[in-house]
């Protein structure tokens, strides 16, 4: 079983050609449900009072939700806004609202998880949370700019006890001080992660391993709408794939990359999860076959 | 045999480590000279009374430079300057000096060259140049936002009179006026390119051919320490390997882009020309091994 913790939200989001208001969001349902794909997924999360139950009823067809608080209170909200290249976003408002004061507990059931991903969160919530599982065999975090500017020193304790950390390009450069990307990678695994993958959005990833480099080409896509929880989608289905396979060598590492990059290509054609939700049985192998023929030369 | 066409020039570098004042540049001196590691390679550009005689010394060694004039004057002269990143390059100085009344004649042994490549130039001399080739079996063209900004609607024309057309993400996106690589593509290929290849930096490319599009990742380096011709490189290796095999089948030009790649990659972990001058034999084939290794799942 996987488990993922980390933020559940309403999303407003602010494309060129639509703006969609208090939609379900949040890093680690975009984790899960991507996760979902490929093994039973528990979720920790906290929702507010006002939390719509059409997203309860849609979190709870895909995941175990017996760790989802449900508290007095506001769900968190985030407000972000596309330019015209979906390229950058900034961010207009951020409503911590149930988030501020969340205790988070993991279900017992959920113990016995031997795969763990912290989605982007709180980095001391998560280093308490992650010595809570008794059997991981392999936990994976990410974490934003938020975090680095506010808790840089957590940040880096949080990556030493996780054995791989998944972030964006520009954060990893933002964390390490570093330009280059290997530069980047490097000090992190000083720090202590095993692995590093770092996303770069349509450009795909690179994955670093001691002294393997596995870089991969996204999956091009010419009708991309809105890449919210794109990097997201990404993690969670990689953690999902090596949680199902149950091993985490290197050769499961590469092709759950493979996953995330298919993943986080479905997330990208539609506005929100629905990219997601409309995943039908055999869509993932068949744009992972495309995308082999793809790049083979 | 493969004609090159377009710059020969002096630079002046700046980069965050070191100033290079008046070494020897252009994109043609950088895609010929990558080109000549697959196959005899001429080169058609003009240079000044000023043009250094070691400099001289090195076209020859690598070229034939039947086709360069020395006419009286200054040699071209470009003066730029990289951010931190090495991933921004502002322009201080261009000084086109000779080239700026060049009639280029194409010697008469050149007129049977089944490969031109048009490195990037004034489209106008571009397009009165591929006439008087008679046995072209493909040429390609790049261009810079320079001829976008000042002549579009010729280098539109000169696009609908080659085969490919190498360019630049950016300038793709400028040149089209479309935000998606794969829209900017298209748009291309309606006005008459029959292969279009995007460059983007150290996350590699994408080529487009009819409806097959093929991403290759970057060759991840961790020091880089000039960028400049690591793009006319990559068009240099890419049609000096499509001239050694005598043939553009889709196979090839996917190959051919990957050699592209590596020679882009040479071309940057070393300052000017250092990078390509310092190949040896046998350095290409072993950096296409590791590629291949890096990139497999």
């Amino acid at each position: 079983m996987l488990t993922v913790f980390g933020s559940t939200a309403l999303d407003t989001i602010r494309t060129p050609k639509k703006k969609l208001t208090n939609v379900l969001g949040g890093a680690a349902t975009f984790a899960a449900i991507s996760a979902s794909n490929f093994v039973d997924t528990g979720l920790i999360a906290v929702v507010g009072k006002d939390f719509p139950k059409r997203y309860h009823d849609i979190l709870s067809k895909y995941l175990d939700i017996r760790g989802l608080s449900i508290e007095k209170g506001k769900t968190f909200r985030y407000d972000g806004s596309y330019d015209n290249t979906l390229s950058t976003r900034s961010t207009l408002k951020t409503e911590l609202n149930v988030l501020e004061d969340f205790n988070p507990k993991v279900p017992e059931v959920y113990k016995n998880s031997q795969f763990v991903y912290l989605a982007n969160n709180d980095p001391e919530q998560n280093i308490s949370l992650i010595k809570e599982f008794d059997k991981v065999k392999f936990s994976m975090c990410d974490t934003i700019d938020f975090w680095i500017s506010t808790k840089r020193d957590s940040v880096i304790k949080m990556i030493k006890m996780v054995d791989a950390v998944v972030i964006n390009d520009e954060e990893a450069k933002f964390l390490t001080k570093e330009f280059n990307l290997i530069k980047c990678a490097k000090k992190m695994m000083q720090w202590g992660a095993k692995y590093v993958i770092i996303k770069k959005g349509e450009h795909g990833s690179l994955m670093f391993y001691d002294d393997v480099i596995f870089p991969t080409a996204g999956f091009s896509l010419e009708d991309v709408v809105d890449p919210t929880g794109a990097g997201d989608s990404f993690a969670g289905a990689m953690i999902g794939y090596l949680a199902n396979k149950k091993s985490t060598n290197l050769s499961n590492i590469k092709k759950a990359i493979v996953y995330g990059n298919v993943l986080g290509s479905f997330a990208v054609e539609n506005y929100g999860l629905k990219g997601l939700l409309k995943i039908k049985k055999g869509d993932i192998a068949k744009r992972i076959k495309i995308y082999e023929k793809m790049i083979r030369f």
